[in-house]
């Protein structure tokens, strides 16, 4: 898969028949058959991710992937770049809204710099600069390939660590002023759709600036002409060194057999680079929720992805894939907790 | 509001101090304005419900108000009329969905018997019957002025009582084999809507016995003519007691400033009478989740409920309402956790 390098992955696809006995329990269970809509099919999804009826969901952990953009100098966000960096400091003392959210839900925060422009980042963010920030794509490659397969090689490795100590459930974010840039870039190669359609407003830029946006794009797209079959050469064209990572740690979720939630735009950005390099990686994901930004839908329905909520989020950071953990806990928790209509003596339905 | 009778209710609207107090620490919040969507909104109607910005969120109980239905005889249900007592031995031993989806969100479950068509209903469903179910109002009205008066007292006694132990967040839930068919005459009567329009499956009937399933509904409605703008008779004439003691714990959680989670079809058709008797009760429902059964948008159109999950469920109990327990203390804690961009240190939006 990854030509020239050492890293290797292989993703089996779900054990069929913990899937299977997952089903017939799940039809068993009292209550009228298919009432709990999506939470059924996760429970069900799960238990073949895990090779288990019912599987621990005790170690969960958000990992938020940071990295900066050098297409954030056209002015395509809201925020200065250096929000990056003051967000790391945020995340470490804890007032960001992912270490609410993953408090809440009993998952450890882990902060992972892998090109974020500055030289100094907060300690204990974990420290696997690639570089201080991309180039501006407008201009050629924002990334060589060697850096995009060492960001891919990152999240692998950060996820495989995480496995090693004990790893049940995973949240995956992003933190990079600019990133729906590059995300609507990839997206638009990966899936075939104008730039137009698939670029948003991010972090709430106006009209007038996401005319600007939509023409960054459109012209990045021009000057790499990156191949949408061969993803390691769009992420290292028009992505991100957090999207690289993101991508690489699905690949390492799924080669470990851990059920993976995909934030939002960006995160689904990283989740086509994936997918492309490997389409088996899709069994392990859950998308955690629908973002408003455009061009969310449409990725996830190339991914063929049904998201759990779609609460009008737009924030990131894995804030969307801690709020969704509690749905994954909710539908393990009646596969496994409820009483079959033989078990409690009800009657069931005709 | 109740004629006759010494129930007296009195909602007042929610603290608009605490709420712009709120309003303004949410939007200073370390992330772009607007960007955690309906979280924020419904911290904010949570904190102008409770008067407070970081209410306590302790003491939360999923009520399940059941009752049995007369017009069941005429095959409305793909369950037969047993299975409401039988749900109610399975609730005792914690191995229904409402079981498994309180205790995961700290709810404490309690049953209610309000018209079980039973003599005898397993301790410790708390006995409040006041019949052996309704009549099946094909024939006349399902229960009487008094009756359907009893039905909303006995729902409003029980949650003043948790007020009086302490409660802090209420879900409501609903059990009772055929009890769709009333609450989508409920509902065709309050909103104008046709029978046919707000008339589904339940728990699951085929296309014939749906077709029969509106055909029950017009002839109710034609049998008993109920007047939309006297709640209390279209509750007497085509509704249920479970649905009245429904309404009964909205406006006693109203007059006590709790917020109250709504879980789908029936509970919401409970909401349609209590909203037709006190328009002010809104104020302090939140839609916990859009049910597949038809009619249940409509329903919430009337009461300008929008729903925070749509996870294709039609299972009843008060599921949904405590799936949504999660996302009401994900948005307190938001509001309460976070940090402001002046006390992270993080340059705010241009």
């Amino acid at each position: 898969m990854f030509e020239g390098t050492d890293l290797e992955v292989r993703i089996d696809g779900l054990n069929s028949k913990v899937r299977d006995k997952a089903t017939r329990r799940m039809n068993n269970l009292t209550k009228p058959k298919g009432s709990l809509g999506k939470l059924e099919d996760l429970a069900i999804k799960i238990a073949g991710i895990r090779g288990e009826l019912d599987p621990t969901m005790e170690d969960r952990y958000s990992l938020v992937f940071a990295g900066d953009h050098g297409v954030a100098a056209e002015g395509v966000s809201a925020y200065p770049q250096e929000v990056t960096v003051q967000m790391l400091e945020n995340f470490i003392h804890e007032g960001a809204a992912i270490n609410v959210l993953g408090k809440n839900v009993g998952s450890r925060v882990r902060v992972i710099d892998v090109g974020v422009a500055s030289e100094e980042v907060p300690r204990p963010v974990l420290e696997r600069k690639i570089s201080k920030g991309t180039k501006n794509f407008l201009r050629g490659p924002a990334m060589s390939r060697e850096e995009a397969l060492e960001s891919i090689r990152v999240g692998y490795e950060v996820v495989e660590e995480l496995v090693d100590s004990g790893l049940d459930l995973l949240g995956v974010g992003d933190m990079g002023i600019g990133n729906t840039t590059p995300s609507s870039a990839i997206t638009a190669v990966m899936t075939g759709e104008s730039p137009k359609s698939v670029t948003g407003r991010g972090t709430g830029i106006d009209e007038e600036s996401l005319r600007k946006k939509v023409e960054v794009v459109e012209k990045g797209l021009d000057t790499n002409n990156p191949d949408p079959e061969n993803p390691v050469e769009v992420l290292a064209k028009v992505g991100g060194y957090e999207i690289g990572a993101i991508a690489g740690a699905y690949l390492a979720g799924a080669a470990n057999q851990v059920p993976v939630l995909v934030d939002g735009f960006i995160t689904t950005a990283g989740a086509l680079i994936a997918h492309g390099l490997e389409p088996g990686v899709v069994d392990y994901l859950i998308a955690s929720h629908c973002s408003v930004e455009e061009g969310h839908g449409v990725a996830l329905d190339k991914l063929g992805l049904e998201p759990l909520l779609d609460l009008n989020l737009r924030l990131g950071e894995g804030t969307g894939a801690a709020l969704a953990m509690h749905l994954v806990e909710a539908s393990t928790s009646i596969l496994n907790g409820m009483y079959t209509f033989e078990e409690a003596g009800v009657s069931s339905g005709g």
